[in-house]
């Protein structure tokens, strides 16, 4: 099976975390040091990894971070705080609490601070690269034969890996890439994935999707999430929901990657980032639009459960 | 009232027709000139014009084209075929189908054709002035207080001056525009217009349309069209048709500024242009997709009657 480099985006050596810029990508594969929490927030911040890229960069800073000054577990306590306020968003409180959980375990019961969130950490990221194979398998398997498949934004290698287990298996399949203005990630990280993985990919304006479906050229919306709700609501790159709704109208089913989160009930519930309007006034730095003009550019939206027609999720364990 | 360079983008002087360069909108104000039917068709293709720019170059080229060497009649023939082919989806034909019509009428009648094309071409210009500015009162009548309106693509002068006209009686309105990927008509040219008519404008992503609809911000939605079959349906910028469904499910009204056409009965039987997928994999010369990613790029999507609340024509005469 071929492996996307999105689908690990991040790994540490020698006490340093290195990050893919996947704002290069595909232009360059280069990885960014990261060496302290300073770092970390930086590469968040700036999107130069997103979603599953940002949950490893959260997990591998707690590493990074073993060695204060002052006391570990208070110091831990500090990064995981600074952690959850980078972006509104993400979840991030639900891992960072879970380390400085384990943090405060060790302490009350005289153990290791520091063994304690190493091992906690290492097990978090065997776990879960393996239990992304499997969500990776399960989605091949909700792939058929002849489907044309439109895709949103990136799924962080998943998709990428599913289509070429399906390659594998002689299903016919291909697939349209919007390209996620204003990041461009369907143009930049999925059409390239797909290319690299040896499926037929075709990147598509998001104005499309209306008069694709309507056409009958897709039969298929695969889709990943940012965060999801108890009820079954997710948030995902904006654009998301309105693909939903076209494909209820046009009876395509809508296949989303998910884990499982119970920090907040329902998808009103989640906090909605306001991206800076510049990221999309601008392009390369030049101005697209007159000064003054005013912009807005919500990053995420909110994908009812009722129009999600199957939920393919991380199990628990995190 | 505020009138828009876009209002009236082509205009003839000394035997040269001066056409708006509206990729350059908002940065320059320039014009090109141009002087013969070669140079008509290069800024039809090259989209520096479009929608009713793009009526007023075919319908002055015909003013350009009076001196042939050969028979006037016979020239105008072979003008006409060539804007016909020039781009798929807009009805050319309709146009020069009566220029020429004209032509033929006076040579069969022993009248100079010269005269008879200049007195129609002159004409036409006049009575189509007219029936627009008619045609942006409408609109702002249409035009409520308070409301928060949504449009896509451009309307070539028309929205920005039906709302300056609403602002002259203070009602107090704001704008969403799409950017309009990929040529960004919302961006360069609706926000800038909107702007210059010192209404608010706020500048999205196409993907949020749904969003904002679900959360009450868009009251109404008003789009031109480049073309309108005789059932109703309109062609327009691609997107619309997804705007509208998405309108349909919010019960947000859908305006939509048309032409009367009866050269096509229904919205399947006009043709739609496939622009050429670089559009879409590049900007500004810079390639934005690994080499060898393919780009599918229909120009235009249909908007069927039964999804358009209000349709506010240009009255007959052409």
């Amino acid at each position: 099976m071929y492996e996307s480099p999105l689908f690990w985006p991040a790994h540490i050596k020698d006490r340093v975390l290195y990050v893919l810029d996947e704002t290069l990508v595909p232009a360059k594969i280069k990885y960014i040091p990261v060496k302290n929490i300073k770092g970390s927030i930086k590469v968040i911040r700036d999107m130069k990894t997103r979603a599953f890229g940002q949950f490893l960069v959260v997990l591998n800073t707690f590493l990074l971070e073993l060695n204060p000054r002052g006391d570990l577990l208070k110091h831990l306590q500090k990064v995981a705080h600074q952690l959850n306020n980078s972006r509104p968003t993400f979840p991030f409180a639900e891992v960072t609490g879970i380390i400085v959980g384990v943090a405060q375990k060790a302490r009350a019961n005289g153990a290791d601070v520091k063994t304690a969130v190493i091992k906690t950490v290492q097990g978090f990221l065997q776990g879960i690269y393996h239990r992304r194979l499997e969500r990776v398998r399960q989605l091949a398997d909700s792939i058929d034969e002849g489907d044309n498949i439109l895709t949103h934004c990136n799924v962080s290698g998943e998709l990428a890996m599913a289509a070429s287990l399906c390659i594998k298996k002689a299903k016919k399949i291909s697939f349209f890439a919007t390209e996620t203005r204003p990041y461009m990630q369907g143009s930049k990280l999925t059409a390239w994935e797909l290319q690299q993985a040896g499926v037929a990919v075709t990147v598509v304006p998001d104005n499309t999707v209306g008069s694709l479906m309507a056409d009958g050229l897709i039969n298929k919306v695969v889709i990943g999430s940012d965060r999801s709700a108890a009820n079954g609501d997710v948030a995902n790159k904006v654009g998301s929901y309105q693909i939903a709704l076209l494909a209820k109208e046009f009876d395509v089913p809508v296949i989303v990657l998910t884990q499982p989160s119970n920090k907040v009930k329902k998808g009103q519930d989640m906090p909605i980032e306001l991206r800076d309007p510049r990221e999309l006034l601008t392009f390369d730095g030049k101005n697209l639009m007159p000064k003054g003009v005013k912009g807005f550019y919500p990053g995420f939206d909110v994908v009812p459960h009722a129009l999600i027609t199957k939920a393919i999720s991380i199990h628990a364990g995190l």
